[in-house]
């Protein structure tokens, strides 16, 4: 009740995991240097003592916010790749990527879109960055080879030069998110990619 | 003399290149939000009156930073297209990009590394990006239709893939450039692109 009543918004309660979501969601759109804790504690329906208290300073929660955005990604990547088909992987990849990086807006890819401002001057936040590349690589390499045993890709197949094409046009697809390509545009770009690794793999038509 | 004389510092004109130069690093560094005019007046050596004065408001002076540097962007992408073999012109684009987004630090591309965050909560930034970005993409279309009719590639090359993939690689450069990985690993990446780009093309040996 009070300040936090229904009638003057939606009651706040605090659960760690909705006022991580509000705190992302005002990096996501403002970056980092963008935000104010101001507009975090407007966000979360928190006092700023309460948002200090438990999360630590604007880096914390925003580390906490970029860490936990990581492991969503992982989850939605696993799952994705889990597909038995090479290029229904890919294609549900791109599906799922498309609708993280266009679902509020023209938001793209949380890391790419507002970490990599921090990155040059933060060793803490470059170093999370360089991680979470690292990963995705190794992640489609992965995959390839997987595709190669599974006698989708001849066995001399180039996994580190495919996984390159498509984490390369991923981060495309998050940078023409942020500036405003259609969700229309963007699959046009993903299914482009499917094309080349098609081609390079010696796909046939699924 | 005087607050600018020699002993304490370059001593500072109102050359207006310079100016922008000056202010372009300091967004380059900390971004577009992470910037204050009072950093700008710094590293100008100009009082924030006459920075407004002769360039106007924050924003102003951060388009015209990032119009400057498209600018040039364009200058050296015409240069290096202009190398009369494809895989010439590729690996001359690459070094040029590696130069560009290592020289003072893990900078990565200007516009990648600053206009995206601010991208998706203003219409006059992303609308430059996406006139950057539609251009790049055409610039290398039209270089690939050049090799074409070179004889270089086949008739049938996918031109539209072959660029996604060059395009995509270059943010990809950026953003890695951005998150610390060294200029070896970076021309690693480039190489790789141009393998597939030979693959696809059914390029002999340069």
């Amino acid at each position: 009740m009070g300040q936090n009543s229904p009638a003057r918004g939606r009651p706040r309660s605090f659960d760690p995991d909705r006022v991580m979501a509000d705190v992302r969601n005002v990096f996501w759109r403002h970056g980092y240097s963008g935000t104010s804790m101001d507009q975090l504690a407007a966000a979360t329906g928190l006092h700023k003592p309460s948002l200090y208290g438990a999360f630590g300073d604007k880096k914390r929660l925003y580390l906490e916010a970029l860490g936990r955005y990581l492991a969503e990604i992982r989850t939605q990547l696993a799952a994705a790749l889990a597909q038995p088909r090479l290029l229904d992987a890919l294609g549900d990849l791109a599906e799922r990527a498309i609708d993280i990086f266009t679902a509020n807006g023209p938001n793209g890819c949380f890391m790419m879109s507002t970490a990599m401002t921090e990155a040059a001057g933060d060793a803490e936040i470059s170093a999370v960055v360089r991680g979470a590349m690292d990963s995705l690589d190794r992640a489609l390499a992965q995959r390839f080879r997987g595709a190669i045993e599974a006698g989708e890709l001849a066995g001399d197949a180039d996994v580190e030069g495919l996984a390159r094409i498509v984490v390369a046009g991923h981060y495309d697809l998050s940078a023409r998110a942020r500036a405003g390509y259609s969700r229309d545009e963007l699959r046009a770009l993903a299914a482009r990619t499917r094309e080349l690794v098609k081609k390079l793999g010696g796909l046939s038509e699924a």
